[in-house]
């Protein structure tokens, strides 16, 4: 069943998963359309935003959100239109980007919901990604932490993703020299010849860390880290004196179920901290640097009408798909950044 | 043999220590006087510091300074008084710090002497400590990295040492409350009651984290790092989020060989990190924060003449005794900032 205006499709956290999500950890329900109170907008949602995020919160484990609830509608951002609004600054018909959750309808406070503005209003879903919250996280986390110089050598994997194609190519308008990292030749292919990467090292191949090292002859300054495991194992070694590591995920081990056995390696990694004189810092992106989302909104725009920026997006259509693709995602399996359309755009 | 004016008294490095250092490690020599060239100094050491950062210094493992060569002179920052002066800013008599190694007298070149000033002449000695290198660490890792806000909760570990008791004592003068871990009811007591720390926990006794964690019921905001092992182990689940952790050394795992077995922590490290948005920055004092000196010196030279700023020392007559005494050091046998006497004060 597609979306339609009578019934709320959405997934409810069903169970919390024992390391990757399954099928039947999502448990998808109709209900009527919710009803709004003064100062809310009726949501439906267009788009749907899938990012690695949202593994955490499907788990109990203290995190830095609160995990969705068994029963809960699964949490994620989404591009809506607006059917009915007790806010005075919407209308029926805008675009907004909001909390909605996995689900075609949304009733949502209309202080927590963002007007679409300027070239998001001609590419609606791109306020999901590299006009949105992949974007500013790549922004604020390469540009405010990073710190990075002309002429230094950024590292960052997932490097076709939303988040990593953009560390890429904001490195290169500063600059710098960019080597990714992603998971196999086509991507790979994909961030030198679309997203203007210097070199993008398959990680799926062997003697990660010897391809790395040629890759970077002059060492790593700067480590966007957003995956973790051995691609944070391969660049520890590389890492230059004073190098700075902003980190936004560790994708690779969401899933993880308990720690590896074999050496304990924390402290070779506090050593190496202070030997190399490293500064490793974690963020949260709109917790952090939410008051910076202007500056964000106003340079990625400005570089985006002048077509420095490009972006690839991997659209799924149907509500329904939303579990696999997470699951998906999770497994390096989507090309670009994951959106499920979930209604049409025409109002 | 003590000190004279004919042989240079000189302890080299014999082999490099597997583990903890031993006395083999140390070769004692005799030699002639050195010789200056234009520009240079003669000096004659009276105090030898003894520091964690000389242990490193024995390895040739990969670090941030070049290791000591065997049969060179092992390294020490010491407090001299000028014999000969071919340098115009010095002459004879001038109380100098310079990095004159374990030996009575060192050829230095003037631009790497610094001359005491202010409280320093009344008491040479401090210029080792509270007035100079570990003092100077002390500062910068706290105020420039800890960056700590009146009300928030400082830890520190080593809480009577050089540094440990001067973060713990700044952090007062800034309005925090200060939890200091020793080893031992003695040094606790004495950082309490000399110190002024709020309370200070003795990391010997057992369930070290639950006592942390009575003395740190708001949690951690800063915690800086100069000793590592079950220490750091503590205080990681008790960071709170966005707190800053300055890390200058690792002194427990100075004489680890190799690492343990048993889980890799090394990602539960990582995932920390983002979950609480930490920032943990390693420094080397003279190389990130040589330029910032003058503003170390001015300020702990006001707060030291107000008598806001208490020391302790531990000074062992006869250079002979430095191999012993660094063994000692690396174990937490010291109680202050441990000196050797090397020579007489007088000209």
């Amino acid at each position: 069943m597609s979306q339609n205006s009578t019934v709320n499709r959405r997934f409810v956290l069903a169970s919390r998963p024992k390391g990757a999500p399954v099928a039947e950890n999502f448990r998808l329900e109709e209900a009527e359309l919710p009803t709004i109170n003064d100062g809310q907008l009726l949501l439906r949602t267009v788009y749907l935003s899938l990012d690695p995020y949202m593994r955490g919160r499907m788990s109990d484990a203290p995190s830095y959100a609160a995990p969705v609830a068994i029963d809960e509608v699964m949490t994620g951002g989404a591009v809506s239109r607006v059917v009915e609004s007790k806010h005075p600054d919407f209308k029926t018909g805008d675009w907004v980007v909001a909390t909605n959750g996995w689900q075609d309808y949304a009733a949502i406070d209309g202080k927590l919901a963002r007007k679409l503005e300027g070239a998001a209003l001609k590419h609606p879903s791109l306020a999901l990604g590299v006009l949105g919250m992949p974007g500013f996280t790549a922004y604020m986390g390469l540009l405010d932490i990073g710190d990075p110089k002309p002429g230094e050598t950024v590292v960052v994997a997932a490097a076709t993703g939303p988040v990593g194609s953009l560390v890429g190519q904001i490195a290169k308008l500063k600059g710098c020299k960019v080597v990714g990292i992603a998971g196999g030749e086509d991507k790979c292919r994909y961030a030198v010849e679309h997203f203007g990467f210097d070199e993008c090292i398959d990680h799926r191949g062997e003697k990660l860390e010897q391809r790395l090292k040629e890759a970077c002859p002059r060492g790593i300054d700067v480590y966007f880290e957003n995956v973790g495991g051995k691609v944070f194992d391969a660049v520890l070694p590389l890492l230059n004196t004073k190098a700075r590591v902003p980190l936004c995920g560790v994708v690779s081990q969401y899933n993880a179920q308990g720690l590896p056995k074999g050496e304990d390696r924390l402290m070779l990694l506090t050593n190496t901290i202070l030997k190399k004189r490293l500064r490793i810092q974690g963020f949260i992106i709109f917790d952090d640097y939410g008051h910076r989302y202007p500056e964000f909104a106003g340079q990625m725009s400005e570089w985006f009408s002048a077509d420095k920026i490009k972006f690839r997006e991997h659209i799924v259509e149907g509500l329904e798909q939303a579990p696999d693709q997470l699951i998906g995602l999770l497994e390096g399996k989507n090309f670009g950044k994951l959106v499920i359309q979930v209604g049409d755009e025409a109002q």
